[in-house]
């Protein structure tokens, strides 16, 4: 119907997010709560609640709203309707589709993880538009990132899939958080990127900013290390894109998160290194572009995920029909 | 109609073999010629012709055919018909499909990489039947795949999905024939098993078999220069297994091919070094199991690629559908 909203949750370990969103990806109310995330399981949830409480107070809009998509931190298991946010201890297997579903009624819910949201809502209205096979990523303070396959959206049967961050491309390298080594997000996160500038020489400036986004400000003005920092990480991201080119076939990487905010100190490199590690025939005419839908990706995106498995009611998106 | 026949080839550098298979996977006519794969593209098309005018010299079996699958040493590209095989150079951006339809007539030709045909065939009938979502191997010369997502042969667009053996993962690692570095292939393929025990220091016995099989017979026999080289084929194997995993959630890995037959020498390490590093929720589960298919793999594969694909003639599967 015309008419029909879905109400969507965004929910990652630093604030919660809701909104109504209508069938143009258009946000008609929103509101967001900081994640308690140091509390107990409940104490979130009931955070989780004060943001539907909000989205539901405006009666005529709520009244429109025929399901709820839920874009969580993961990892998530959309099989079973639980989550175990890496940053919130307090969940772990957390009940979260069926807790939501008792605060909301009768409406379906679905369940994705935050790349999977993201990779959405650039499909649906962003920079993936139109492509038939994407990867869409976000790079911050972690890396993690969706798929596009055949046309369609592929959460995988956990809603897990496209997890870029936790691919290996050195299998000797650092031991990662994950318990594996070498991982994408292990060298190309913001803190790792940072945190190689510092250990090999680069100093913050008087104002103490010591983030990624600092790096990038160094290396715009021609700092060596900062610059060699970043295309460490340019390098990783381009083995994880150029791998998962040769597994699935995609011809567009969508690169979003604050990270992608250094532009071409990010972009420049990775193309360069792209071009060393994506040779074979079929994926060598793979591009990488900016995501586009900001910091609303995750909201639109759940929503739009909603849609796409709208036949699942809380439970895994059938395999058959992604 | 159970009648109905599939015309099957699987080209290779080494042989182009051909059959009939019927609808429970039964070969029921087989053929076999050498490639002439030193000589030019015409030369090696004549042995194709031959191996179809042998299959096609039992008229009655050959009236029932109404399809023709390919499977093709890679890299293929099935949304135009064409084939490059790295060990066939007469063959570079050869039409494979228009010219098998020439020499065929009015059937509908549908054309895949080897390692696509491969993962049919496990999945109709092998290791990987009755799996949602696999990963399936050929750990050989070379060291190549397939997917299955959804229940579904995951072909990709150009039919090369699945590409294990090339991504890399070491990226400071080996420079590797395909323009990349590190990648499977480089390190697990039986020429790099033997290739690295070699170079540290192992030696063949008296009849002066170097190959990855006298390798397997040393590491069982207790050689530690032997053993550490399939361990650390296992290493790359097991990470590059695991960031499949990641990216598109596969329950199953099945490993076939001849690397695959030095069965517990190569799979111990590789269940030890996976638990290294499939670290996520949801890729903790996956299992590794050897193919069932053997060396019919490549036809009863083709020709089930050509029964999923009927749709197709002689052109990229529908994406929509896969």
């Amino acid at each position: 119907m015309h008419n029909d909203l879905v109400a969507a949750l965004d929910i990652g370990g630093t604030k919660i997010a809701g909104a109504l969103v209508g069938g143009g990806g258009e946000i008609l109310r929103r509101c967001r709560r900081p994640t308690p995330a140091r509390e107990d399981g409940a104490t979130v949830m009931a955070a989780v609640r004060a943001v539907l409480d909000d989205l539901a107070a405006d009666a005529p809009l709520w009244e429109r709203v025929i399901r709820l998509g839920i874009g969580s931190a993961g990892p998530v298991d959309a099989s079973t309707g639980v989550v175990s946010p890496v940053n919130v201890p307090g969940w772990r297997d957390f009940p979260l589709v069926d807790e939501v579903g008792l605060a909301v009624g009768a409406l379906p819910v679905v369940l994705v993880g935050d790349g999977v949201a993201m990779t959405a809502a650039e499909h649906w209205l962003g920079a993936a538009r139109g492509r038939a096979n994407a990867l869409c990523m976000v790079v911050s303070t972690g890396v993690g990132g969706g798929l596009v396959l055949g046309g369609r959206l592929h959460p995988g049967p956990t809603g897990n899939a496209g997890h870029i961050g936790h691919i290996s491309v050195d299998l000797d390298g650092d031991p990662c958080p994950c318990g594996s080594r070498g991982c994408v997000e292990r060298i190309a996160s913001g803190p790792n990127i940072a945190r190689r500038a510092l250990e090999n020489g680069w100093r913050p400036g008087p104002e103490g900013d010591a983030t990624a986004a600092a790096v990038a400000r160094a290396a715009r003005a021609g700092d060596p290390v900062a610059s060699a920092s970043f295309e460490r990480a340019a390098r990783a991201l381009a083995a994880g894109i150029a791998a998962t080119a040769a597994l699935v076939e995609i011809e567009t990487a969508v690169i979003g998160g604050g990270v992608a905010g250094a532009g071409e100190v990010l972009f420049a490199p990775l193309r360069r290194a792209l071009s060393d590690y994506a040779t074979l025939s079929f994926v060598r005419g793979l591009e990488v572009v900016p995501a586009r839908m900001g910091a609303d990706a995750g909201l639109v995106g759940a929503a739009a995920a909603a849609q796409a498995f709208s036949g699942a009611v809380g439970a895994r998106p059938p395999a058959s029909s992604v």
